[in-house]
């Protein structure tokens, strides 16, 4: 086929020089015909109009099928069936079930299609909605006898498929307590269990600040938004919000979207295909968005291995140097914890004239001084003096040098919705042509308001970060020591191996009916199959007591099924990263011990006890100030998240 | 070109069978390499190699590339660039700027690619997050001497298309205020407007119960969901929620996502590319959502004509009666106001296999008994039945004989979010395929404890939908009498014909600044161009002295700009509708005076009057039973969505 192509290519100059997605673009793309029976042609087929060649071959053909019942109206190159043309069943109208496994299915549909219509219009004002319609005056043509596709069998048959390959989903009834962080209850309120595999990782959802801003702005501004951006969807709100995200990230402009994957994937189908030429190259591991995005785009597209710089640079030097290219890429990629190498990706970059898209979705509230992500972590120093009276340049820092970051409101800063950061330029270029974000409604803005209190929170506090980062260091510390394998990576997520779909949730189901702890197997399509995983993530909430009970459970889980331990992955050579010879080392946790304030020959769980401690005290302080305010009637406004290291009531709007 | 493909068709078994889309998808999946140079190759590439054919012809061309320095790693099909073709630039390193009109912008790039980076690393743990890249040990290409690509001069450009074709976009800052629906401030506080333009047409996004259950599971469930679906984001008011909205529609399932967009992207996208040689027919004023779902199948589209049966029947006639196809389309037209013929597409459906994908966004809570929309109300006496001792059956109904309905949460609810209704199998088959359903964050648990009460309220109280319905009346027969163009339809938007992008700009934006009504002008892409308008959707809260104040402000802005009349247009020979012989006798309201409860002889403002009464009556009771429940420690339950006709005090949670 691809021969034929070349040859094609070789003598044809149009074909020489567009690229398939812009063949399969303009075979899509209709305009009313202007051919006698009307209907509508394809762009392709009008271009086809003026090629000598074609113009000819195309006549041939509209008079052969001029002598059939029925033409295709959008007949050319879109038009050919991958099992028959459509040429050939009009030739054979009287189809055949004979040797057709599906014909019970095909009974099927000839049942609903036969299907008696027993709508008896009523006299009451019945009439007026049953008017007949003028414009259907046209042909009506018998309905064919051919039997019809059976939609059901295929649904049915597709579900079959998830079944026998263990990864049809089954979700877990779990309604995470806002006052009993991190516990949550299953469908009976009385059945309660820990959750270990949120990604509300700091306990932002029931900070109350971030819940107080949430209860004023819906009291005041409604629950829903009420429109577009562009119609009576724009806001204080949006614009805030959107100011906010832009100075955290130190750039000139942010735009928030219904989610981050709608941003990944408006973003990249945008540039990728109004970019002329672009290539855009992704890391292999690349979230789903991302990976639609660019299909979306129609872009040529460029995989390199994942976090290889090698190849990357190998394919960007194959590319000539004026070809816009787009680098896509995440810091924290979160289903296995590793972390990009972010400055050598910019300066590949800068050297092959590429702009970097990075996805900072598990970073951002987590990394850096003020939870801008791992690429202002890079630079910790640098951002840490922005809060002082002598602030460095940020010029040409890792985050500086980021074209494009993209980010969550719905996993540290505990909200929903979506966003990117960039120059004003793209920004406004992205806000001016992507669909995904002009025709749809805005986000409410009582969520607005409240990511951003949660944003804002989180640049000023550093504290929930650095005890989530403490705990999972204990809990990665706690498996090594009774050889759980996990996957070793330098972030905050703990990925325990356990390599097969069925074991997997087995593992999950076991964990959540015999222990009362919830962590979701990870399958296909998530990861690739043969690296089923539990996810684990800690928070500041998931204390001591929490964690001697997880990891007495997974040890118990573990021996039940047999399950694999570091031990048996080293055996047989280790496997993504697990059992490997120097993998750990290779893996340092990306917060340093003098950024975490771990002192000198401190243990992780003397840490922990230090830093849960003055988070008490903070919020004892903190509660004294509302209870004080409401005495004196004044406005509550606590200073912390409060509530993981005490049981103090949270105080608030409708405490 | 396509005469070439013709050929090739001929003479090669796997082109005949294979269509565009497989073709293209072939080109961009891509595996690794076991070539020498490793690097990926296309599964097309893979596929050439087993053709007697191709392999020789690949064969040839991989020695000619391999005396070249790099090669494509990705080449084949989809390496082909529209403008050159990456082989011919590596033989030009050495690219010259002659003639180069973008030369400025070429030297901007260069700044930005040679820019010193003046990152030192600091003392303090600088070390740990500069470690070498063990994995960066390959070659080390020079940068390419050649002009790079200027992103910036790029996004520049686009923007500059946007202004000069007018279609530029300012956003207003319009902040609706709950406690005086429909009034709104802008960014400063005192400035305050009232909104004639949003989407939040039954004011229920200051209803007094979805307020109420926000609230309250804000305050227990906390800001965000937490997770996807399958990972801790499925909870109790997902369960909820769908079982309301398959309750709603009839249905077996329902299914909930980010947004309608998404829902009608993905699941357009995921059954037009998993059903076997789908063909797709799509109104031709179907929503982006929609255009672009169909799009991202890869899935044959064939545009019909907007609501035109005649069309629609000799295209689905030209299709093979085996092959799967989906009719897509809308129950209201959101820009124009038109109403699909819902039951003779359901009756060419079932005569050609077809199913049925009906988008009722703007029609859910709107029409219909219990505002499940326009396929409701077309069985207004079976569906009201349905609350009696005996209901009619609902059997062969329209909704019921429709396969897919889509919706919004984010209109008539007053929230966010959107969502798919169906058989059992398809919502299961949707919830396990469609990647923008897995790989996303859930709404938070007050968003859908809020769409739910939304619904809930709705499908019992039915005076809102029918007030916004004589409001709307009232406001045609306003605009009618002093010749102002509304574009005729059945629903309950009014369209104002301008014609014009700058003019109306010019219109709202006086609207806005010298009269306080914010309605927003329609511009292209939403609206083709030629046919802008200003978009005025009333609500139960628009009462007479808004309407005065609306109908005199456009008559004076008409004015004033100079803007066609009715009468003008029908001088002209009538534009979309407007001025158009018998286009108002084919447009009458589908809501009928009888559902209504407009009574014989009455006006339509003596209806409005009483509705008034009535709903103020009804508030006053509600407020009296609240203050009763307050008085005896009881919960408070209100149960109207109260205030549209008086200026009661709104009780709930944070009264």
């Amino acid at each position: 086929m691809e021969s034929l192509l070349n040859q094609s290519r070789a003598m044809c100059p149009f074909l020489k020089r567009t690229s398939p997605a812009a063949l399969r673009s303009l075979s899509m793309a209709t305009k009313p015909s202007t051919g006698p029976r009307g209907g509508t042609m394809s762009n392709l087929q009008v271009i086809a109009r003026r090629c000598p060649v074609m113009s000819k071959a195309l006549a041939v053909q509209s008079s052969r099928l001029a002598s059939k019942n029925f033409t295709t109206a959008a007949a050319g190159i879109g038009a050919t069936s991958k099992f028959k043309t459509f040429e050939k069943v009009s030739r054979c109208p009287l189809h055949t079930t004979a040797g057709n496994s599906a014909s019970v299915e095909v009974a099927g549909t000839y049942e609903k299609s036969s299907r008696p219509n027993p709508h008896v219009p009523l006299e009451a004002g019945k009439a007026a909605t049953r008017k007949p319609d003028v414009s259907f005056a046209g042909p009506h043509p018998r309905a064919p006898a051919a039997p019809k596709f059976d939609y059901e069998a295929f649904y049915q048959n597709e579900l079959e498929k998830k079944h026998k390959d263990k990864s049809y989903r089954y979700f877990n009834n779990i309604n995470r307590l806002a006052k009993e962080f991190p516990r949550a209850h299953m469908a009976a309120t009385e059945e309660k269990v820990t959750v270990w595999c949120s990604n509300d990782y700091l306990g932002m959802g029931r900070n109350r600040q971030v819940l107080k801003s949430m209860h004023e702005t819906l009291e005041n501004y409604g629950a829903g938004a009420g429109g577009t951006r562009n119609i009576s969807g724009h806001n204080k709100h949006a614009v805030q919000l959107e100011g906010t995200l832009a100075k955290l990230h130190h750039k000139e402009a942010a735009l928030v979207f219904s989610s981050c994957y709608v941003a990944n994937d408006a973003t990249l189908a945008t540039l990728g295909s109004k970019l002329p030429d672009c290539v855009i190259l992704s890391d292999s591991l690349n979230h789903a968005s991302m990976i639609q995005g660019i299909r979306h785009s129609g872009a040529k597209k460029m995989v390199f291995k994942h976090n290889d710089m090698v190849d990357l640079e190998t394919k960007l030097a194959s590319l000539p140097a004026d070809v816009p290219k787009i680098i896509a890429f995440e810091s924290v990629y979160s289903m296995c914890g590793s972390i990009a190498p972010i400055e050598k990706i910019c300066d590949l970059a800068d050297k092959y004239g590429a702009i970097t898209f990075l996805d900072e979705v598990h970073a951002v509230g987590m990394y850096g001084p003020h939870g801008a992500g791992v690429a202002e972590h890079l630079d910790y120093d640098i951002y840490v003096s922005q809060d002082t009276a002598n602030p460095l340049s940020t010029k040409g820092t890792i985050m500086d040098r980021i074209d494009i970051i993209t980010g969550t409101l719905g996993k540290a800063y505990g909200c929903v919705g979506g966003y990117i950061a960039g120059s004003s330029k793209l920004v406004d270029t992205i806000r001016s042509l992507a669909p995904g974000f002009i025709f749809t409604t805005s986000l409410p803005p009582a969520v607005m308001a409240g990511a951003n209190a949660a944003i804002e929170y989180q640049s000023e506090y550093r504290r929930d970060r650095t005890l989530q980062q403490l705990h999972t260091m204990a809990v990665k510390d706690a498996f090594k020591e009774i050889d759980i394998p996990v996957i070793p990576n330098p972030s905050h997520i703990v990925p325990l191996l356990v390599g097969d779909a069925e074991l997997a949730k087995q593992a999950s189901d076991m964990l959540l009916e015999n222990h009362g702890i919830y962590v979701q197997a990870i399958n296909y399509p998530t990861v690739p199959r043969g690296e089923e995983r539990l996810r684990i993530t800690p928070t500041p909430g998931h204390t001591k007591q929490y964690r001697d009970e997880l990891v007495q459970a997974v040890n118990s889980v573990w021996n039940e099924l047999g399950l694999k331990r570091t031990s048996e992955w080293k055996a047989q050579g280790g496997f993504v990263g697990v059992g490997v010879e120097g993998a750990e080392q290779q893996n340092m946790p990306i917060w340093e011990d003098a950024q975490l304030g771990l002192m000198e020959n401190e243990s992780v769980e003397d840490a922990v006890n230090r830093e849960l401690k003055e988070h008490a005290l903070e919020e004892q302080a903190s509660l004294a100030k509302a209870v004080q305010a409401l005495r004196t009637g004044g406005a509550v406004n606590t200073t912390t998240s409060a509530g993981f290291a005490s049981v103090g009531t949270p105080v608030g709007v409708a405490a």
